[in-house]
């Protein structure tokens, strides 16, 4: 199904039916509104101006919308942070953010907590037996602008007591920490200050609960509203809009309070900014279309984060906020929309309706144009919803293959690089595009899932193991490829007793004794039946019984099997990934389809899809005589073709 | 006439006697005083020690030299700092700039604005009268050092009733910068911040108010002082020194209140600090001797702020300040005097009369060294003199184009990129370098300006087109050339209704329906005429009824013409630049001299200047038996010649 | 003898018997301990639990150790900080550095100064007569993490009363600083601010005052601490361990305090991050070893510091705070002792006993595994303490060389570079790479120091030249090589009016009348002996009655000699100044052996090392039949020789 991003508040009333008219016309089905609104329905402290909200959730309903109504807590009105400014976020610095654009408020503030907690239950309540309106947004994409972490008072007030909770005594914290090592042994709760602005490095470990906590207090926030939404709007579901790689905080944990995981997908923007971080070539190549698994990874990601899930922000023309914003290819709104579908999205909604001729976003194109025209991308949306009118999709199926990602790996390895490379996102990313270009779809999710449906599951890294996870890996029928530095840390983000992989080594008999980080040039060759790869950014030297199935130039072993698990003892590049991960699959029977640059396959049931990325046709990697749905067995530039596994 | 700047304070009063014979005996007209000198008039507050300058200037005037004399107001002392902490300028990160080098000031501070007042006044009751002071310079390169904008508490107050004035009520406020948008809305002005420090990016219409506010503070303080000295020295001319592109105020306006537009010429220092932008090769070529068109490009500029104006600082040698300092190549300093002059300088005045071996500016040469001996810059100073006194030089006539330049479009561009590289400055540097190197003369003038002089009017961008400039350019009589985002927003920093070129749709039948902006190395080819250019950067979407006259390789248009106007839809480059403008040159019948690399041509009334910025002689574009009036037919390396056009 | 570093506090104590039953057992001398133990020591404010350290002592005394043992005072305890907020220092931006981390605290507070001596006499007046610990160790690597250099108010308040002891009065001041010039002039003392946050620079005789009153409150800090331990203690040696390359605070002064310069020798992060600056390529190669030249300028840099020096910390394996932190080659841990030993040191001590798992230095490696069994650096330890106990190495000897190194050059060239590659450091490193590829001994001495024993000295540069040190240059017998801006600033930073060289004119009858900064890629050809050099970055124009050495293309001249003074006028590369050098002294008959790249040679009495920084053998520059004392004619990589030079 398909849906549109839209702001009553900003056009004439008169205006409203004839928008609500033709979004119908187009063929959406859902319209959400009011995620910024909050001066609008409440202009004065207590004064309430419902009416328009009324009229325009009656108005679009009435035209047979079903309207997403966002709680507009990402706005506090400026009145509000004058009365309370200790509302405010405050940065790394130590310096309050201040109002003037959005998410000017600290998740710690508990005035603001109160604040939140009066207007959503306002809107409940009215909105809540509202037949109209079919689901609800809270807030609109949490830890935007680097929001999660603050750096005030009210966060040191909050994050002591979780402190005080996570420990319970004093002594317990500093032994957790290693407090003895520079004087840093605390006397109480009281004397801990935030991580930040200290002298040289603070405690790794103080980082690490300062990030745990940041991230606990969104999932709290979010609970907050979610809670009232349940009780004033038992039936309606509840999303929320996640943006592009924002690790964190824990979007698995936060999603437990809702019902479907949204998120925005803006690949022309994600592929300039480095949201996944693409070679300088590929900036050039993927410019207009986003790189081929820009989109897909984080449809994958957030399908792991929650089964229901949609595009709730679908990028339909060149937007503002990047460093460089070309147009999409034409046919590449389609495309996007229909990946979205493949890879199991239940509504794919655009951003937004009609540019807005003013203010911070008034570069960002929208399905029409601000002199009320139609733009480009209200022609290739007119065609899906047209070409979904004519088909049915099947149900997704689950992907032959899972990727365990953490949110946690991400602080951890922030905080403590070792290597200045070793970004836990990047090495995500190339196990990802190894996976994918292999024609292999897959399954991102988090450490303690059921892996018994996998064939092969692969762990980037996964530092601080926990039970469950551990668990999970000793039950994993399927090939197990683990990444370097898995169970390298200690809850505390210590060294484990026994040395790293730590308990992992009750799965793999063998032990890191030392690592190195290389800066970028430096490497060193790593031989795997009889290939030469060039290994660079990170090696371990391990102790084991076993033989190793590769060996670096020194004679060390380079990569350990044990049974159907591996063990990676360095940084994993894209193209030996792509190598290795083949070899691995092909041993398991599970069928791989290397792909050409630019062309990628998803599978929805029994439906097959190839995306074509590129300005050339492709030819698409079908079996003899398949029964095509759409499209044929050439895919012209930026289409796509789908057909029938049978 | 030629000048110095000199620092009585500096030297044993002793000295001083000599120093103006000395100046006088190398042929200087003018001496500037006086502008630093605060703490030497009034060391405590309220005592005055007037003597040392009464001497001063009784002694050069008695030399025959004519005293330009600062207000001091660029440099209040420290124990006025110490009353007043409130006349401190803060940073955009909030914090106060302190005491301890220069420009250390708010211009909305009222207590400033107070004391100003105060010591202008005493200055222009003691010397308006004296017979030996022939004009006044107020304060000291405005703007410099990034002083222009300010954010602290007063400007905070000053911005508010700015806002007030400007609006009227909050209601058109909110309404014109569109604060609906994010829950921005106002309910009083006392609600407004400033637009620094926010989460992500304020409202581009806050920024640019606040841009224009801090533009109006500077013409507000400097018209305050000029209205004492019209008061107290009405006879007497003002001027101020303005630096190197500095486009945060707007000169013209500022100019209002000035009788000369002064500017301070550092060529070595601009090119190695990309004042203009300068490739790194030309950084290397040109590190003697100055970008030929660095300096040019400022006296076009500063004779379009005021017809009269000086070379107000020449540099003489190294100066100290840039990245790095290298030394002017043998005849340089004499090549930019005589560049000045051609450009119509009224007076060229060194900086500085001797180096002064302590404090900031130690390693800044002078016309004489910290031992008294001349510099070799004296002695390039004595040869213009020797020059000048045996040459008449004539009148200066307009040029035959005109570059339209807009202070507030650097504004608009500046904080609305849409793509990092679209910057003004950059825009207006390719336009002017391509009119100069097919040898044409430019004026620099504002939108608005009457344009009829012209057959060739270029107009890099002109975002915000008001009603005189629209006026303007219906009643050009020549060729107008109009560049990318031209009409491209309202005055309040919308998208036109119509959108643009918004109300230049009456001068050219097109729309741009869409725009996009791409990183370094995307690249689409332009073809015209049968040649191809590649173009980067920036592309506009164009609806017209028009046939193109140059396409992009997707088919759609690139260059319009109507009648006699043309529109670029896309950033141009300078060798582009070059060709087109040389082909309208010439179906214009406007006679074009392409230049070698490093030659540069000026006119002034007859005289036909050509100058050498390269190590090789060159041949002077000269006519058949031209007579010289300087030089010769072959140019010498860092030379000029000078012939009159018959 | 060797040494290692150990913390009793981070272990149980049933291990610290066997612990030190192992280092004896391993060949070790010394322990240090004790340097980060405050709030074990004092967990609460005025409650002591000496009992462990006493214990700690008397385990590892009682095994035949020697104790050295560290004040506390890098690291006060949070309750103190709650206290006394004022202990804190603050950053250039003015905010103050937060705790959390070491280093914490401001030297010119006034309550730190007063509790580092509380707790510095309670330490020494328990341990003082311990008969274990045999020296002290003073706070841990002063002015490591930037922590010099402090910008609070009680380093404002210092800084006044430091001035006024400097100055006497504030006339005198203003005119030192020449405050006249933009009417910066003070009235009072009080009236003068710390130097940062001005509107621009600020003036440089400031800064310079800044960062010798900040260099004389961390040796006023040092020497409190060791007149308590010169009281109490007053058989035992005083130590303190400086960093690498650290030039804010003057070393050669705050030795005046101390019986023994220790510093920490980190070649492998020293290398990564430029502690000297290596090119791109030499980062690559001496990766797994460091530069060749990096752990030996120290050496002698420190030697020059004090006559008797040790190693304090030797890396000892891969390490946590460089950017990339590679695996030292085997054998390096076992090279860089012997390299120490050669050089003189006393002592060579290891970073750390063992690895501890917690905290921020989790990933430094140590003699041991955190699981407690032995790391490779164990092994190399081994190898060298049973080498030294075969062996009986001879007494140092001085070098032939002198190279001038002066603290406050560092500071001049910082605070007032001219160009922005003109950095000291850079200077004195292409010299002393010079001089050791030369296979010349180096001696590192202060300006002022007897230069007698040597027949070559090198002054890379010297810009403030005071009467000591020029005595010692016309008194020096050998040659005497200057660099460019030696002599061209008075003490108060102005120009000397005589020009530079300043008073070096008496021994070098030139005068500097010019000079030029370039960027990079600006260069100029130097020819000397029919050889061409580019030379860059920097070019002096002299005026002489010498006939220059050398010339630049454009004829000036570039080298000077005058008897056996000579004088560069130029930034002179390591490549010529290797040629230059030879030559220099190959005329003095000073037998000069150049070597490959990556081997290195250095005599001790009549020993001669050669250490190979390669992977592949070398042949050692031996004289025919040389008696070996360790290794042979051919030194393996990452190995060394000795033999004897009869
Ligand atoms: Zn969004
Ligand atoms: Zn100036
Ligand atoms: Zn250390």
């Amino acid at each position: 199904m398909l849906g549109v991003c839209y702001y009553p508040e900003h056009w004439p009333r008169e205006r409203w039916a004839e928008d609500a008219r033709r979004m119908r016309a187009l063929g959406l089905t859902y319209v959400r509104i009011g995620e910024f609104a909050w001066s609008a329905i409440e202009p004065d402290p207590g004064r309430f101006t419902w009416d328009w909200l009324d009229a325009a959730i009656e108005t679009l309903g009435e035209a047979g919308l079903k309207v997403v109504l966002g709680t507009p807590t990402a706005t506090p009105p400026k009145w509000l942070i004058d009365q309370h400014p200790d509302i405010l976020a405050y940065d790394i610095q130590g310096r309050p953010r201040k109002f003037g654009s959005r998410r000017h408020y600290s998740f710690s503030s508990r005035v603001y907590l109160e604040e939140a907690r009066r207007i959503v239950t306002l809107l409940a309540q009215r909105y809540g037996p509202n037949p109209f309106v079919a689901g609800w947004q809270t807030d609109n994409e949490y830890g935007c602008h680097d929001t999660t972490r603050s750096y005030g008072p009210e966060d040191l007030r909050a994050f002591r007591l979780w402190l005080q909770a996570r420990y319970g005594s004093i002594e317990a914290l500093n032994q957790a920490w290693g407090n003895v090592f520079w004087s840093m042994t605390y006397r109480a709760f009281g004397e801990i200050d935030l991580p930040n602005q200290t002298v040289t490095e603070a405690n790794p470990a103080h980082w690490l609960d300062f990030y745990r906590f940041s991230s606990d207090q969104v999932a709290a926030f979010n609970r907050m509203q979610a809670e009232i939404l349940r009780q004033y709007a038992p039936e309606k579901f509840i999303v929320h809009n996640f943006m592009g790689y924002t690790p964190d905080f824990d979007h698995f944990k936060l999603a437990q309070d809702l019902d479907i995981a949204g998120w925005d997908s803006y690949p022309l923007g994600f592929t300039d900014m480095d949201v996944l971080p693409c070679t300088a070539e590929e900036k050039l190549r993927y410019a207009h279309t986003g790189h081929p698994d820009m989109a897909a990874f984080h449809h994958d990601l957030y399908r792991g984060v929650k089964p229901r899930w949609w595009v709730m922000e679908q990028q339909p023309g060149p937007v503002n906020w990047a460093h460089h914003n070309p147009s999409p290819a034409p046919g590449m709104v389609r495309l996007w929309t229909w990946e979205a579908l493949a890879h199991g999205a239940e509504v794919v909604s655009y951003f937004r309706w009609r540019q807005f001729p003013q203010a911070q976003e008034q570069f960002h194109a929208g399905l029409n144009r601000p002199d009320f025209e139609p733009d480009l991308g209200f022609f290739e949306a007119q065609q899906v919803a047209q070409e979904l009118s004519r088909l049915s999709l099947p149900q997704s199926s689950p992907a032959p293959v899972a990727l365990v990602f953490d949110y946690e790996a991400d602080w951890v390895f922030r905080i403590q690089p070792q290597g200045q490379e070793f970004v836990y996102r990047d090495l995500v990313w190339h196990f990802y595009q190894a996976l994918r270009s292999l024609g292999l779809d897959v399954d991102v999710v988090p450490p303690g899932a059921d892996l018994h449906p996998y064939r092969l599951v692969v762990v980037p890294s996964l530092p601080i193991l926990r039970k469950a996870a551990l668990q999970a890996f000793k039950e994993a029928p399927g090939a197990v490829v683990f990444g370097p530095r898995t169970g390298s840390k200690t809850e505390a983000l210590g060294i484990p007793a026994q040395l790293p992989p730590g308990a992992l080594q009750a799965l793999l008999p063998l032990k890191v004794t030392r690592v190195e980080s290389w800066r970028p040039g430096l490497s060193e060759t790593l031989t795997w039946q009889g290939q030469s790869w060039p290994v660079g950014v990170w090696k371990e030297w391990i102790e084991s019984s076993l033989t190793p199935v590769a060996t670096f130039a020194d004679g060390r072993g380079a990569i350990y099997q044990h049974h159907h698990r591996h063990y990676l003892a360095f940084w994993p590049g894209r193209e030996f990934l792509q190598s290795y991960l083949a070899e691995v699959a092909q041993s398991l029977g599970l069928p791989i389809q290397p792909l050409p640059e630019g062309l990628r396959m998803r599978r929805r049931g029994p439906w097959v899809f190839a995306f074509n990325y590129t300005d050339r046709p492709q030819t698409a990697p079908t079996p003899q005589g398949a029964r095509f749905v759409l499209g044929g067995p050439t895919v012209a530039p930026y289409d796509l073709s789908i057909w029938v596994e049978e």
